[in-house]
């Protein structure tokens, strides 16, 4: 029998997160105030985030400590399972090894949890009884309905309308853990009674929930806000990911060769990568891939500027790659990577030449979800696809060339409710999108007169 | 911070399985041929299953190897973990330890595979290039669609077609797999004209089903029949479960008074409790409880009987505990409980006072498992929570006794493709039934005239 799964015991759950900005070769740009242009301080951030989290987003500290509260409602899933995918590499012929890290063992089916967790803690600490959010598919939604319930706090989730009647599967998931889901808009912000007057039809969007959980988050005392990717503190949640991939890549006597995952606003993405990425940046030689859709092409086809984190521009600006805050991608069932920007910390890294990207259609990737399902036997979520495509073309890559290879790709989460995108695929009715370049100039033109980074 | 979950590694995966019956105080009866009334012998199995199954369904041998074919199979998800439910026994204020082990990892979310990637393989080794089975919720069907993927054979599902319309996701994860799903009744089959013929809107049973199934298998050279409960061969192949359980509990420094599953057919409940049940023939004290449906009360009402494995009459007579064969249980969602027998093995169990059954609402049930949901984080299979009431009733009790006692139950999957039962039940929609007796006795009385086992 061959081994093809490293397990870790509890004992290997990381005590720290790794903050990569100690490490950073080019320091990150501040997030700047719309109306001043000038760098904004922690108090700024003070009505949405509480204080522990806002000392995160700004910290240059390598190691954080990972509260042992935070620690005990971790270790219900991690650590999670690193696979070797010898049954995927054989039906590739390839002479690569490829490993897979599976974050979808965590109740709520993603490596979502992982930050869930650590944000609803610190808001505890700080007394705060009710944390708004937005999700479109509801991956986010439901690790934060899920965190709030273990801490006891109310997770009120702003669901983008047309996802809230598409699939009540996780919005039933989230009211299992006893979340309030409100389909938005809705007529309990100003934002969207705003929405609905003019559009009384209205099927919603990400921006326009984001507008209306960061309003109820403003506008009451008991409340803050909290966002599932972009932001540092977001990013350094989920490095746990990889510091576990780095024990079980030594448990199975390897290093990888590349660096696989998907990007959306990034977080998985540095959850796998930063870890290693602390050894290339001391020296080490290493490919690290972030894959994306071509119908929302950031990092492939995004400029580094100065933007807004949100589509309706009520945050402050973020130093990033991105299509403009405008740009509204196709309805992509990989509803976790429609986002016009990318995380600073990884628009930095793509900067400084220290990762790469590719973008992919998503016909491709379904292909390349249905081999994995019938090789691996999990059936991936649509976001995950992406990661799993750049891995197999990597191992094609190394086939081709006759090189021996390690790969690593992060698989970020089960597709058990995503069945209905692989009935469009099976029916073969997925469009793919090669966006012109016209499409792109417009929000990129909307986004000019930001400054600079 | 305190352990919550007993990891094993790759090479903790047993190598045998148990085969309890080598150690039955009393013998099993064997299987009858209906017309004759004589005991069926290995060539009355031929037509619908492989000489290998055949073999370990009349074994005496206490150890069977499992081939390494399969062992490299069981391995993508295998060794499952083994939790304890720190959160929940604080919620219950219980001095109980309360344990489980989740089988809810393996790529179909259930216990399921464990069995049919054993089955799928003798079949293979046999020359068989086509399964046809049965199945409701589709829990089953996935699991065969799974396993026959792996092997290179074709999965036939006849999958109820009420479930077939209700449950799409189910036959997606199928489909996803490669199975072939056809609802049932259906054109293909003598059964299934025969039934539309009479009843053109008919929406199915599993007793239809099984037919359409079993009448494929018999009429084709290339197709054999499998099944995913009750025979002997699949407890055995379930038995993996408790073998690392017991593994486990050693790791957590302790053996349990009293192990919990819930039973539909006896598989999960053969899994995780007859490894156990070897101590307790040989003299050790252990309390071992079955929980079923209180709408399909076979342990705790029904008679020790011969009766037919299906529901048409199309099986040998088996020696079981069963309400009779044309015992039609309401439309309950745990569909996997939803059987008016129990494995002859279980069966015996129970006759000797080796273990001992309490039926349960489904009401109480869900909300057993909502309160799982949100101390432990998973989600549970309906199926599922019929353990976790189970495991909560003994808990209370060691409360109001003021007793310690650890307590070991059996999460045999995930709740992914059942959110609609949640929706019922958040809804106040689910009914409760208590049969009365006059309901039990028609289907009693029209096997009276079987033979007494």
């Amino acid at each position: 029998m061959s081994v093809t799964k490293y397990l870790l015991s509890e004992r290997d759950i990381p005590r720290q997160w790794y903050n990569i900005a100690a490490d950073l070769p080019t320091p990150l740009r501040p997030p700047l105030h719309p109306g001043t242009g000038q760098p904004i301080g922690p108090g700024d951030l003070a009505p949405l985030f509480p204080m522990g989290l806002i000392e995160q987003e700004v910290s240059r500290e390598r190691w954080i400590d990972i509260p042992s509260e935070v620690l005990d409602l971790l270790a219900l899933w991690r650590p999670t399972p690193l696979h070797r995918a010898r049954r995927l590499e054989q039906a590739l012929g390839t002479p690569a090894r490829i490993y897979y890290k599976y974050e979808g063992v965590s109740p709520a089916g993603s490596h979502k949890p992982n930050t869930a967790v650590a944000q609803v803690y610190y808001n505890k600490k700080e007394g705060v009884r009710r944390i708004a959010t937005e999700t479109g598919a509801g991956q986010w939604g439901c690790a934060l309905a899920l965190a709030c319930n273990f801490f006891g706090l109310e997770a009120k989730v702003y669901m983008v309308k047309v996802s809230y009647d598409q699939k009540p599967y996780r919005r039933l998931l989230m009211e299992t853990w006893g979340g309030k889901v409100t389909p938005s808009p809705s007529r309990e912000t100003e934002a969207g009674r705003r929405i609905l007057a003019e559009t009384p039809d209205s099927t919603g969007s990400l921006g326009i929930a984001i507008s209306e959980a960061v309003e109820d988050a403003a506008s009451r005392e008991d409340t803050k806000y909290a966002l599932g990717s972009v932001l540092n503190h977001v990013l350094l949640h989920q490095t746990v990911i990889g510091l576990e991939a780095k024990k079980q890549m030594d448990l199975a006597g390897e290093y990888p060769d590349v660096i696989v995952a998907c990007c959306g606003g990034g977080s998985n993405f540095a959850g796998i990568s930063f870890p290693f990425l602390y050894d290339k940046i001391h020296g080490r030689t290493l490919d690290v891939l972030g894959c994306e859709p071509a119908a929302c092409p950031t990092l492939t086809r995004g400029h580094f500027h100065y933007d807004f984190g949100d589509s309706v521009g009520m945050t402050p600006l973020l130093p990033m790659h991105t299509l403009g805050h405008t740009f509204v991608p196709a309805g992509i069932h990989a509803g976790g990577l429609r986002y016009h920007g990318m995380a600073p910390l990884v628009s930095q890294l793509l900067n400084d030449g220290l990762i790469r990207a590719q973008a992919f259609q998503q016909t491709e990737c379904f292909e390349a979800a249905v081999l994995f399902a019938r090789t691996e036997g999990i059936v991936p979520a649509p976001e995950s696809s992406h990661a799993i495509l750049g891995a197999i073309t990597e191992a094609r890559k190394a086939k081709e060339e006759g090189k021996e290879k390690a790969i690593l790709f992060l698989l970020s989460g089960h597709g058990h409710f995503d069945m209905s995108a692989y009935a469009a695929h099976f029916a073969g009715g997925l469009e793919d999108f090669e966006l012109p370049a016209c499409e792109l100039e417009g929000a990129w033109d909307a986004i000019q007169h930001f400054p600079k980074p």
